[in-house]
């Protein structure tokens, strides 16, 4: 089975995490399902994906103190692998995990995906659970100098068959469920350790591994960032996504930096291999940290994030709850003129960057654009010279977020709202 | 309570460790203690240390892979407190704890000492056990992120008073209990995160308050080193020995580089506070780590050791098993002289190093000494002009190990053997 | 002028460092030129390079104490330009610079470069030498804290439009003297500044700037290495070349580790951007270093470096004496099978490494290949399913060291000695 | 000759350098150090020591772009040793260097001191000057790639014999002029080199060796701070004191910061081995900075300064221009009350410290002390109980700034304005 055929193209879809943080439910989760896949599945969304801490028992109970509940109650099977909360996940009672939920999107036409944290349930370990699939209990397997910084539910698995085997038994039973997408925490950056910030790179192989064995192609989604430039060729080989920077949200420097960010991997993405940049934090957000309101991105924000994403080739997932929806919203993620760059034969470059702009150009023999990015704080005209537009001789040019079509001579150029951008496709 | 009274010269004593590493029974301690009440007492020896994991179950069986064994039984009491494992403690059982045998220790003219790791069993944390006169439970006070690299027993524990709570229960038990001496290992160097090695200041004061709190006096030395020289207020404000350097073994190479540690640490040394050079590993060790063995210093080395520990003012531990102790173990430890130099008023001081040879000189307004180093692969000439002595005008000086007296004129030098040294007193 | 231009391929020639040191004359780099026009330039090799301190007045004869003799003479026109010294470049004399060399070399169908130090001579500097095209002097562009750690003649030149003037007056002489290929040095990595390693960025682009204005294309090479891969967008948008390794040698660790870097770096091998692996230290070798010796790689790590530097698309410089070359170094320079791949169209990829074996593809749509390498010490058989091969039905592959040919199935395998490879052309 | 016995109490002057920057002349030294001899001789002040660039031309002219002019004309003898700028020293025309001026300062009853740059003028090495007293040549001793950060006029001396022979001609020199203090720059922390921040180590040494050569005792200050704790034994044997701060201006931040490194150092205070607070920018300064203006300390941070700089035992430079002293500042600067902590047998030891306040006690046998700082921004209660004073019954307290006398029981406590302080002799 080859890894990058799960996902020719960067995946879209929507993930519960910035809007419910811990604590989303199944109503809520078919719900957003429901909705993408009246409006946006025809665009190409696609993945319905639960993040964090589904197995918890009353997650966010004490959000004051803490975000992840130190030794709180998990759900658990007999062999340490997590289950749903039932509270939460009635559809899950009797054993039968996330199946329903994963039947019921697929049933409309959509993709079901999953967050794990790396490794074992720490209480899986000292209580010496048997592991499935191996002579062997999970205090054997669990490292117990293995620990994430800002999660205390795991520890890492070690380097030998029995961990293996654990990770085999729990990609079996999200094969069983029909997990399509699995992203996996604490695992790209391990960021408890400064000095060994891949100290997981056994766990990646182990992962991917066991999606081989589960014989269901499955895209592999590493968390968090950034991630490390010099092991490119280890996330190339072994996932699908790796995520290049620290948790984004709506705020401004955040999505500045992302140039940055993207120059640096700009190299590197190819079909099924996507350096990611994050979720999309778009229309409503932010209820499950117990503040719900909306995106602090600015329209014009809301279109550089897009243009940005799109051209370098990012997945795409959806932040906002989708049954909350706006117009203009639900217009910037179903234009599909922008949406045709997600395509990683487009290879995407960097012309060039500075505190003030930014220009790109993307091309493959058969399309050819240029973005021009506005990053300063006020008004500023960008332009960039025809002859360096990947076009032999480019006459026209279409701006794909207002369609405005234009003639070229001499200069491709615009006056730009404050952290505004324009995008053109080349004719 | 002044925490420097307790200890107003350099502790001096034995330690379980060197030789029986996590293993170590009541029947050998008490033997250890006899010994030395018998044939060290007289010397200023007096503490009998029982080192790390008196409280695990069946330590030291999975020795190929692991030192200690990770998520093993603990012997604990209902309030996340660890007490002996009575196996090998069977004077502790029906809850005396290590009392009885502390008693003992005390009836031979000794004092008692335990070690401990900083924090709170982890698997009291998962448990959420009980703690002693707070209204909470270890869940509350154990921080999941805080753990010990090469130990996985322990949590470390909150900056909270929940948390001083349960340190206070704890030196209460110690305190019943007739504990002399604690040493709190992943403490001194929290050898974990490169970043913050001492992050675990507030345990320190912890520590340091729930002693004051139980009435009784206890010297505490924290462990592992190296010890953090920009923490050096700290260590003396709330310490009463602190470990200069990385676990101490019998290799030239560790002693060699000792002496760098001293120059560093020779201003830090006063009643009540001493730089911790670590055991003096002579005699008989090994035998817990499943190879019992002779050290592998040579007599002169030894020697250099033993001049460098006491003009310097260390503690001194004595890693040999006492009841195996040769002739000549025995006069190195019992030479008055040498060990006269134990006293903080004697300001120790580096007068020269280089990769061939150290000087160092010490005195008060009594005394004075001097004491020549050859550091170098072969014989060696070292000497010092007498201007640089500290006495006015030194007229004579005895060679404290071989007990010749000469009078001096020009320098004081000699020629010493590879590694080997001479310590003067002047006169 | 597009700066990919003059490099559509990986440049390949000869540079004068690796025999002649610093101490390279006229008479040595024509007598080189020759060989290589009869014997070499038929497969490609057409570069001549005249390497570091051509400038220098009796460079090597402190060699003892000094590869660059400190506050020597250099020859120096009025405005602060080095100059070729006269007495190992008699051509030279009389202001003609390398003009007359170049032509010479040009006349051989060749094509002419020269290496530079990053900056302005120091003694300009102290001078207060005028800069040609500039209302400035030397004092007032040169920045007394840029200095390079291991060559003492410059200073970096501020960034500043007469920094630019001085950095034009530099590549306007080179064009005139016709110079096709310029290594500049100390400024792919500054390392006399660990937290700044790329603190000469605004040079790297004065250099193109220069090039550009000079009007005459030039290959522009950045040493030493190891390149920084976070610059990686940095260096590809105005260099050619770049290294990414510091000095390469006759030593099997380096070119294990070679392994390594370019895992790191295959992703940005394109036309007129080539991350650089370094001379090939073949033949004879140190003669200006005062030991002329043979090459110490074995025949098999001869072959394993040149299939890896050209399947990986590295520029080509050979360091041996050619006048002294023996036919089977002349072999393994002229295989033309090998040599194809020099094509950066044919995208180079790892697909595994460890300790003990490394496999590498390339295809581009018409060609594919594949290489198997043995790492360890001692004979290995490596071996690859078919399946990963960069082929749909792969029939048949040819051995091009060998030439054998043998058709597929299963898996392509074959016995490799100690550090030795095997490289396939598959059809 | 002890290299302590010169400055057995922590040294007490004025520094041009607050005021003057690098422009002082000969009328101005003169007039600071009539000022001194008239108004502050009599409590101790005794050195006038002339700061940075006295052998520039024209210092100061290009103020706007360079506190340091690179690559300027310094006033130098045959020999490679800097001399005073005529232009400002007149005195020193004909080659009678500092001479006159040090003559007519010790005829004040004062003595003379001077601050000079590590190593040999670039200039000198690039010119190949003769070195006295050697068979050499500057550039053969100068290190070309030892430099300073921050001022371009030397290079570091190679650790050689003839190295130790430019610093003994520069010596015999000093010495000849009547040189009593040299503070030397850019030694005790080189921080061009962040991996090697003592890498002048053997320069600090030639320092000590040369003056012990001179036969004329000089105290020897070593600068720019942050001196390393790491490095406090070498600082101690090779010299008098030593910056344990970058730059100390009149600023709250910095002068609370200094509390911490107060802390670090408050150990390694002794007879002859001052850690060194910097300057105390009071009154007029600024001058030569091209911005006159008065201290932004406020009393109470004066006062505060004062304090901490006289308990912990640090050497005392006025910064301010004395002819411009007003009667306040000058109250503060003969407080002989105060200044007579300026004892080393007082051993300072601070008692607490956290962001709020600070404690610090200091005693001999005869005195004691106790000082209470409040480093909070707003008014606050700072005590402490009388136990922890350094005296067995304490019963009586004067606060020494403002002379009060009261009683003690039970606690010594006080209402410190913000940033005040209260600083009492216990009876």
């Amino acid at each position: 089975m080859d890894k990058n055929r799960c996902a020719l193209t960067p995946p879209m879809g929507w993930n519960s995490y910035d809007y419910y943080d811990t604590t989303v439910n199944e109503e809520q989760v078919r719900a957003n399902a429901r909705y993408m896949s009246e409006h946006l599945r025809g665009y190409g969304w696609e993945y319905i994906v639960v993040d964090i801490q589904w197995y918890a028992h009353r997650p966010g109970t004490m959000r004051e103190e803490h975000q992840y509940i130190p030794f709180s109650t998990l759900e658990m099977d007999g062999y340490a692998r997590l289950l749903p909360d039932p509270e939460r996940f009635p559809s899950s009672a009797g054993g039968k995990g996330f199946g329903p939920l994963a039947e019921y999107i697929h049933g409309l036409g959509l993709k079901f995906g999953i967050h794990i944290m790396r490794g074992i349930p720490r209480i899986a370990a000292h209580c010496h659970c048997p592991v499935l699939g191996a002579e062997t209990t999970a205090d054997r397997i669990a490292d117990p100098s293995s620990i994430c910084k800002w999660n205390p539910d795991m520890y890492g698995v070690r380097d030998c068959p029995a961990g293996q085997a654990y990770y085999d038994s729990l990609f079996a039973l999200y094969a069983e469920w029909g997990v399509d997408y699995v992203k996996c925490d604490d695992i790209c950056n391990t960021n408890m350790y400064p000095h060994r910030p891949y100290s997981a790179r056994h766990e990646v192989e182990m992962l991917q591994n066991a999606i081989q064995k589960s014989g269901r192609p499955m895209v592999l989604s590493l968390s968090p960032g950034p991630a490390l430039i010099e092991e490119a060729w280890h996330y190339e080989t072994y996932a699908n996504m790796w995520r290049i920077t620290d948790d984004f949200w709506d705020n401004w420097g955040l999505l500045k930096n992302m140039f940055e960010r993207c120059e640096l991997w700009q190299s590197h993405v190819a079909p099924g291999c996507y350096p990611d940049c994050d979720m999309l934090p778009l229309g409503k957000l932010g209820k499950g940290f117990g503040a719900e309101r909306d995106t602090r991105l600015t329209p014009e924000e809301q279109k550089t994030m897009m243009t940005l994403w799109c051209l370098f080739g990012s997945p795409l997932m959806i932040g906002a709850e989708l049954t909350l929806l706006d117009k203009d919203t639900l217009a910037l993620l179903t234009n599909r003129d922008v949406l045709a760059l997600l395509n990683p034969a487009l290879r995407p470059r960097q012309l060039m960057r500075d505190g003030e702009q930014a220009i790109w150009i993307a091309a493959d023999g058969k399309a050819a654009y240029a973005a021009l990015f506005n990053l300063s704080d006020g008004e500023r005209t960008v332009g960039i010279p025809l002859e360096k537009l990947p076009l032999e001789t480019p006459g026209r040019a279409k701006e794909l977020w207002s369609g405005e079509e234009r003639s070229l001579s001499g200069k491709l150029e615009t006056k730009l709202p404050e952290h505004g951008c324009a995008l053109y496709r080349l004719g």
